[in-house]
């Protein structure tokens, strides 16, 4: 890797930012359609923090506090996802890993530690623990107490897809700093934001950006007036997400 | 403003980020001719943080610590610039205003203070005190150890242009939070980063951006390597931009 080299340029969409979900603006401001133009793998999740989406192939998936995986319709309008065209860089085979592990083995093997990228994974895994927000209505809390509320899941001995990225300290609040990773059984059976997994055996592919694209909601007079000037913002995203 | 309004897509463009700046990642990684692709107007410095860049309608100016104001040749390089093709949505006269008072103004009469914008400001001026880094050698020193040996300028009753940006709080790190301005002289007499201005009697313009593209230098091999998770980096941005 030492010395000049060409490297492929890529990019990552990102339609408003977790930063404004701190404060409780969960209103939808772009549509499915919309979004899928610019990407189709991702994650986000959708008006009124109603589940955590997960983008694979074109489909954008819907996991709601119920337990129920649905498919989100073109219309319906996501505040926060992040999406980007597949064109992998980098695959390996990864056999009983912890989540830890895997993102260790990660950083530790790839050049990655400043750089956007996407993780995907599929395969078997031995474990998954998932959560998944529950729907708000207004007036809307903030993002550390939805966080409290929300419905966790579990599942052993599955197949299925974790997709997600890494972002760099320096971009949180943007987004969240570290993995942020959403996951979704072969089956429908569970799905959700991952708080831990374990991999049995699958594909890790990972899939570094040149450029972030940070759309933002300038037609939402609601996002215009919110204070989010939140000056412990970076520890209640630690501690929404985390 | 109130209710649902078109609004025009807008994007301002950045190569590195003003955080790879705060351990000394000062070594040019976009060649001038590739960064006026993205846009024609903005701010930025040149490899080593040899000075101020200014651009001023495809012309990229570099006020240097002696006091000398260049034009970059296109092969020469930038580690951090931020450039847009002027698309202004707001323009106001403005007459005897401090930088603070102008500041006030904008973010009460316009509804961007969670908005990327762009600032630009033409015309007569009181008085204007710029600061202007001093090229550096390797081995490369902190932006903050950098900020305390810059050069400063002053002058009164001129004609120039103001070039900048304001960025939310959430993009600290990415870039400098609040207002980031440069300055150019119409005689080019002097030029750099400002520090205080007064306006005599201007016109100020506004536009704000509904898309940040943010471009890293993956093929840098220093900006993989660099550790970038420093923990008092907003405190050191506040001092070196302050």
């Amino acid at each position: 890797m030492r010395g000049k080299q060409m490297v492929k340029e890529s990019k990552v969409y990102q339609h408003g930012t977790l930063g404004m979900l701190v404060p409780g603006l969960f209103e939808g401001t772009m549509t499915v359609a919309e979004l899928l133009k610019h990407g189709d793998w991702g994650i986000g999740t959708a008006s009124g923090l109603d589940g955590e989406m997960i983008v694979l192939d074109h489909t954008p998936y819907l996991a709601q506090s119920s337990g129920e995986v649905r498919i989100l319709n073109p219309d319906e309008k996501v505040p926060f996802a992040t999406v980007h065209f597949e064109d992998i860089k980098n695959s390996f085979k990864a056999e009983d890993l912890t989540q830890k592990e895997l993102e260790s083995k990660i950083l530790s093997d790839y050049p990655y530690k400043n750089v956007f990228f996407a993780v995907k994974i599929t395969g078997k895994f031995s474990s998954v623990k998932t959560r998944v927000v529950e729907k708000q209505t207004r007036p809307y809390k903030t993002l550390l107490e939805v966080a409290n509320e929300q419905a966790v899941f579990d599942a052993n001995d599955l197949s299925g897809t974790v997709i997600g990225y890494f972002a760099p300290e320096m971009f949180q609040g943007m987004a969240a700093a570290g993995f942020h990773l959403h996951f979704l059984a072969d089956d429908r059976s569970i799905g959700g934001h991952l708080l831990d997994f374990k991999v049995a055996e699958a594909t890790v592919s990972l899939q570094p950006f040149t450029t972030i694209e940070q759309h933002m909601p300038l037609d939402n007079q609601e996002f215009l007036d919110k204070d989010l000037n939140i000056s412990d913002m970076h520890e209640q995203i630690q501690k929404s997400e985390g």
